[in-house]
């Protein structure tokens, strides 16, 4: 009926065929959760100019040597300057300025006492010896003008893009994540808020495989559904191909009466040496992917995580980061040969173990999930594996 | 100067003054990421109907109950069950229905045989004896109509929108996060992309908030910058309130010459015993609450994240999920007594053991984080850690 492929081949065939990832430049404030396409250099240095580190008074670091709190040095305040401005006044010897935080240091003075360690404001009594640099931020000693601050790959964080802001990083290239066509097929298929008559079942995967791409950065278009007419199918692909870079139909890919998937597009593969999820499918149409996933919404769910998302990351310049535990397998289990078996577990947590307790059911039950912490991922060739041994179980999100 | 209080006592006075999450009701579609303000129960039976769980014949097993590859039963085939149609056909004794995947039990059927199992079309030999039930997914036996769903406090996920579809929900009530006004303040501030002359520097704050806060899945509004005059700020905050739950205002909030946050408005609380972020206030103002950050970006980032974020998730139905690692010191420290320190460390992973390394630098430096791959979070009575202590590394998210 197929002629199964490993998950492993069927990455290898779809990464060779679906490549050079897109790019924009966007606004440094746009670019949350996005990933830089190139390495990023500060345009400015940070600070641009030496600034004060604390309210206080700019002076000659010397004037203030033999100061102490018995015998204070007095130096003239020449005035003023604020955060935002600059003083053409020049600090001699004998002399200072009264400086805000963040006000650019003026010329002849080398530091800042703080304003606790003065007293009187024409002529200002120094309580404190102080050294030269001290309580001023060089210019450039964050940044250097030029100087590298991201990487490529590197994803946007808020204090990236702080860092970003500081470096006058205007705008960067990132990585365009796909946008994601979704096509529901089925006769069967309602969608949510209409009647369902006898035979008719609410449409699960288009809204659950919706919220899978979002969750990725991906926008996504859901195509409605397609009832099983060659026609209304090819032309629901067509359109999906016209605004997507990418579809994903679910439905209508095994080998029933009504299974209309394969014949309308040309497989590159069709079979999947995968439980659930062996009559998943991929082909190229007009130079775009289209994946063809089983209508179960469980074998959706996992041939989406388990084949799909991870090209859909590529594409955003990204990878996947399954977060793992390591668990204790509850019972004895046995698994196809020659498939690998996807398989929903629950996790119980004991003296210090976690024990990894599998739920197995129907690959139409999504219901499932409601019960599972993850799923462990049977290789191929193992057939039976024994309660206590330890398993690797992929942790679904939760919160 | 600042009357302190401790980030705990902080943290008490805005839960009492800050409460009422917002809820509404949204599309189950458009419900990813939100968290449900109520507990939700399936609408319908899944599946709504007894259901094939293959392609093959409808039977009555105990029809099939001699069978076997040497003797098959004979039956009558009355027709074919599409998935998405139903039949008025009755199974008999002796007769049978093609049936799709998905497709209504026909009545008087029970059970299901495989495809592969028989042979011919018109009366089609069963070649293996059948349970009552085999290949058939009963009515509700995946979820029962009215059966609990999901709780209340539980994060939407696209395995959960796929069950909520699943049991005929339509629409669920969500907490909505709040709207944050982002405003910064400073007369040194420009922002991106624009010239910077003498005495001026970018403003990272604005940007890198406004980051931070979407990335917990509020809306936000950049408010812009105000500079250093009573009436504009007091317009901005003014506009702000109109249009948001919540306003962040960064800079400011110290005793500088050009601060005027604080006799702007009326703080419940003016002074944190947290290094850096020591010139934090709060105040409600019109009944809404108005956080004053540091000007300083590190101390902004810092207070933001534990002063701040804790409460836009608790409005949202969320807790922080603050993932922490442990890890060796790989230095001595000194901190200052009376002040909760936040230390950037940048963690090294040597012979199965992790050491973190202090990282530090002034409170505007947010390129420090450049370096660190978290931070620890020095206790106020701690005036001393030695190298070789065990510390928790609160991690930063880095892809």
């Amino acid at each position: 009926m197929f002629r199964v492929i490993t998950l492993q081949q069927a990455h290898e065939r779809i990464h060779e065929l679906w490549k050079n990832p897109k790019t924009k430049w966007v606004k440094v404030e746009e670019g949350l959760g996005k990933v830089l396409a190139g390495e990023v250099r500060a345009r400015v240095d940070f600070p641009p100019f030496d600034r004060a580190a604390m309210d206080g008074y700019a002076v000659r670091a010397v004037d203030t040597f033999d100061a102490d709190e018995e015998n204070p040095v007095e130096l003239k305040n020449l005035g003023l300057v604020r955060a935002g401005e600059s003083s053409n006044k020049i600090v001699r010897k004998g002399t200072c300025l009264r400086i805000e935080t963040g006000a650019p240091m003026p010329k002849g003075s080398d530091a800042v006492v703080p304003v606790e360690f003065t007293d009187g404001e024409g002529f200002v009594k120094v309580y404190r010896s102080i050294a030269v640099g001290e309580n001023v931020i060089k210019k450039g000693s964050r940044l250097r003008k030029g100087g590298k601050i991201a990487e490529e790959y590197q994803e946007i964080t808020p204090d990236l893009v702080g860092i970003l802001a500081a470096g006058g990083v205007e705008r960067v290239k990132v990585f365009v994540p796909p946008k994601v066509g979704i096509l529901s097929t089925g006769n069967e298929l309602v969608p949510l808020g209409k009647r369902i008559s006898k035979g008719k079942i609410f449409d699960v995967n288009g809204p659950m495989l919706s919220s899978a791409v979002k969750e990725l950065g991906c926008e996504v278009t859901f195509l409605g559904i397609a009832h099983d007419k060659p026609d209304a199918l090819k032309a629901k692909i067509e359109e999906g191909l016209r605004n997507c870079d990418v579809l994903i139909v679910t439905g209508g890919t095994s080998a029933g009466i009504g299974d209309l998937l394969p014949s309308s597009i040309s497989p590159i593969f069709h079979g999947l040496a995968t439980k659930p999820g062996k009559p998943t499918l991929f082909a190229m149409v007009k130079g775009k992917p289209v994946f063809g996933l089983p209508g179960n919404p469980l074998s959706a769910f996992f041939i989406f995580r388990e084949l799909v998302a991870p090209h859909l990351l590529r594409m955003s310049g990204r990878r996947l980061r399954q977060e793992t535990v390591e668990a204790t397998l509850s019972v004895d289990l046995t698994s196809e040969r020659g498939r690998e078996e996807f398989i929903p577990v629950r996790l119980h947590r004991q003296k210090g173990r976690i024990e990894a307790e599998p739920i197995r059911m129907g690959s139409d039950a999504i219901t499932v999930l409601r019960l599972a912490d993850g799923y462990i991922d049977v290789p191929l060739e193992v057939e039976r594996m024994r309660a206590g041994e330890r398993v690797k179980v992929k942790l679904l999100a939760r919160r």
